[in-house]
C-alpha cells in the first residue's frame, strides 16, 4: 500500500505586520519549522485523521460518508470554497456542533472537504489514514493551519493522482504547485473565515514573498538566514492589536502616516539587501539586516504594539550583540533574532538557556525554507510519525 | 548699597531634538530649575566673582582692569560679539591658559565681557561683588550656562542704569527683555562657541519657544505642567549623538526621513495641545500628551539616540501610568516624566524613591516657567545667596 510523508513549513513576517493593513507592503519568509503529514493507503472501508498536536483521533466509514453527502463535492482540478450547505453537512458528517467555531473543530472539517473533493473518484473514496504534526506551535501566528492545509492538500493530490510525487529535489511544476496552494487555501478559508493567503503561498512555495493590498509577489532571491525564533507564550488578540493601531491613526494620522511609509521603506530596502545576501553575502549586508531589524522594531512600538516580554528578549539578545524584532501581531506572541554567520555557539547556548528560564520557548531554526516537499523514507521524522 | 537677586529657567527639549538638525520644528519650554545671582555693590574699588557651584572665587582690582583694557569694550546697547583681540585681553586679565576651554574658565571670561561691556561708565568701572548658583546639574543639556548668562546680563544691565528693576509681576518691556536677551547670547558665544539661541531666549522669555532652521518663535499658550526630570548622570557627547543620527540618515534615508516628518508632526501637534490645555485642561488633553511622548521616545530609539538607563527609567515610571521620554541629545543625560493633574503624590514619591536607588537625579519641577525676573528680598533662595 501506498504511503507518503510530505512536509511544510511555517512562516514569520520579517516586516510590515501593521502597516500592510494601511496597504504598505510586508514581506513574509518560510520559517523551517514544519509541518509533517504521513498518509497510508488502506483497505478496510475507513479513513482515520489523527492530529496529534490538537488531541484529535477520529475515524469514520467510508460506506457512511458516501451515503450522506453526494459526491465528488467539485472538480478535483478547480479548487472551490466550499458552501454553507457543505459546510453544514461535514459539521454533521464530523459530529461536530453545527455552531463551532473552534480551530480544532474545523481543522478536521477542512480535512473532511479536502479529502472528499480531491480524492473522491467517480463517487467513491479511498481509504488512508492521515497523520499531521508540527513543529510550529498552534496560534501563535506563525502559520501551522496553512501548513496542515497544504500538507493535506499535497498529498491528498498525490493519493488522488491528480500530482505526480515532487521531483529528486522535492520540487513540483509550478502548475502543480498552484493546484497544492488553491486547495490549501480552500482548507484555510474553511478554519480562517477570510485569511489573506499569505500563509499558505508561503508554506507552499517557501523563500519569502512580498504582500500588498491582496496581491502575493514573490520574492526573487530569497537567502536562507539563521534565526533564533522566540514565543512569549504571552496570549494575545490580533483583532484588538489592528484596533488599537487603527485608533491611534485615526487620532495622530500625521504622526503615523510617515511611521507606516518609513515602515514600508525598512520592507524594501529589507528585500533589496536578502538580495545582496543571496548573491554575495558580507558582513556590512547582515549589519543592515540588523539596523533594519531595530528601526522597525521602534517603530512597532511607537504603534503601541509591543509588549513588555518582548522588549525583555531584545534588552537580552542586545547585551549578546543580536537584534531582534517581534513578528506578526505583537502585543506578546513571538520574536525573531537574527543570527548572523560568525555568531558563536555559546551565545546562542547561553541566549537560548537565558530565554528558557524566562519561561518563553526557542527554536533555534532559519528562514526562507524550501516548500512543501515530499519527504524521502528515511528522513528524520517527528517520532510520532515514523 | 544696591543689592538686587535675579533668577532664571533652564529648558528642556519637549520634542523635536535631533530632527531639529534637519531643518523641523523643536519645541523647548522653560524649566523651573533656575539660577540665581545675587549682585551687591560695594565701594572697596574691587569686583568679585562668585560661582560656587563650579568651584570660582575670583577678585580683581579695578584700577588693574581699567589699566590694562580700554573701556568701554563696546556700546552697552548694541550688544556685539567678543572679537579674538579681547578675548585674548579678557583670558589674560581673568588669568586663565590662553588655550583653555573648558566651560569653567569660559564662564569667568563671559562674566568679565559682560560685567566690562554693560557696567563701564565713561571707562569708569563699579565696584560688584557677584554669586551666582543653580539647582540645575551643570552640562546635563538643560541650559545652566544660559541662565547664567541671562542672571548676568539682567543684573548687570540694572547695575549700569541701562534697564529698570522689574515690575510688580516681575517683568520687563519687549524692549528690556531683548537687550537682556541680547547680552546673554554674547555669554553663550563666549561659553559655547555657536550656540543656538535657544538657551538664552527660553531662560530670558519662560514659557514655550519653537525652534526652526535658527528661527525662534515663542508659543503663544503655554501652560505649566509638573514633570519629573531624571538625569540619568550618564556621560554622553552630543556630537557623537548627533554623528549617529547622521550617519543612519546618509545609510537608510528613505527610512529616516518620513521618522524625522513624524517627529515633526508630533511637535506641532504637542504645540496645539498645549494651547488646549492653557484654555481648558481636559483630561483627554494630558492624555493626548502622554501619547506622544510615547511615540516621541520610539521614533528617538529608532534614530538610535536612546539609552538602557533611560529605558530603565521609561519602564519604571510606565509601571506607575506614567509616560517619559529623553530630552536633549539622548544616550544618557536626561529624561522627563509628565505628571498629570490628579496624579496621586504616594506615586511620585514611590517612583523618586526607586530612581534614586538606581543612582539617578530626580527633581519635582514644572515646565512653562516664568523667565528671567528679579526676585524679591524675601523670596526663599538657596542658602548660600541668603
Amino acid at each position: 500500500m501506498e504511503e507518503i510523508v510530505v512536509s511544510a513549513p511555517g512562516k514569520i513576517i520579517l516586516h510590515g505586520e501593521h502597516a500592510v493593513v494601511y496597504g504598505k507592503i510586508a514581506l513574509a519568509a518560510a520559517l523551517n519549522l514544519r509541518s509533517y503529514l504521513k498518509i497510508k493507503q488502506k483497505n478496510d472501508g475507513q479513513v482515520t485523521v489523527n492530529l496529534p498536536n490538537i488531541g484529535i483521533n477520529k475515524t469514520w466509514k467510508l460506506s457512511d460518508l458516501q451515503q450522506k453527502i453526494s459526491l465528488p463535492l467539485c472538480d478535483p482540478l478547480k479548487p472551490f470554497t466550499v458552501t454553507d450547505d457543505q459546510l453544514s453537512q461535514l459539521k454533521q458528517l464530523g459530529g461536530i456542533n453545527p455552531d463551532s467555531n473552534s480551530t480544532t473543530d474545523l481543522a478536521v472539517i477542512a480535512f473532511l472537504y479536502l479529502y472528499m473533493c480531491i480524492t473522491a473518484c467517480e463517487g467513491e473514496l479511498c481509504s488512508v489514514e492521515v497523520t499531521v504534526s508540527s513543529n510550529l506551535p498552534v496560534s501563535a501566528g506563525l502559520g501551522s493551519s496553512a501548513g496542515y492545509s497544504v500538507c493535506l492538500a499535497a498529498s491528498l493530490l498525490q493519493i488522488g493522482g491528480l500530482i505526480p510525487p515532487s521531483n529528486s529535489l522535492g520540487k513540483w511544476s509550478e502548475q502543480h504547485l498552484k493546484l497544492i496552494n488553491d486547495w490549501a487555501f480552500q482548507g484555510e478559508k474553511i478554519i480562517h473565515g477570510n485569511p489573506s493567503g499569505i500563509d499558505n503561498s508561503i508554506s507552499t512555495y517557501g523563500g519569502a514573498i512580498k504582500f500588498q493590498g491582496g496581491k502575493i509577489t514573490p520574492v526573487e532571491k530569497m537567502p536562507k538566514l539563521r534565526i533564533l525564533l522566540v514565543n512569549t507564550k504571552v496570549p494575545r488578540s490580533t483583532k484588538i492589536l489592528v484596533a488599537g493601531v487603527r485608533d491611534k491613526y485615526n487620532k495622530y494620522r500625521e504622526v503615523m502616516e510617515p511611521i507606516l511609509n518609513s515602515t514600508e521603506c525598512i520592507t524594501v530596502q529589507c528585500e533589496s539587501v536578502l538580495s545582496d545576501i543571496a548573491n554575495n553575502p558580507t558582513p556590512e549586508s547582515y549589519n543592515t539586516l540588523q539596523d533594519l531589524i531595530d528601526i522597525n522594531q521602534h517603530l512597532l512600538q511607537a504603534m503601541g504594539v509591543s509588549h513588555p516580554a518582548l522588549e525583555k528578549i531584545i534588552r537580552l539578545t542586545s547585551q549578546y550583540n543580536l537584534h531582534s524584532k517581534l513578528t506578526g501581531a505583537g502585543g506578546g506572541g513571538c520574536s525573531f533574532t537574527l543570527i548572523p554567520p560568525g555568531t558563536a555557539e555559546e551565545t546562542i547556548v547561553a541566549i537560548k538557556i537565558e530565554l528558557e528560564k524566562l519561561g518563553y520557548d526557542c527554536w533555534e531554526t532559519s528562514v526562507g525554507a524550501t516548500g512543501v516537499c515530499n519527504e524521502k523514507r528515511d528522513a528524520q521524522l517527528p517520532t510520532y510519525l515514523s
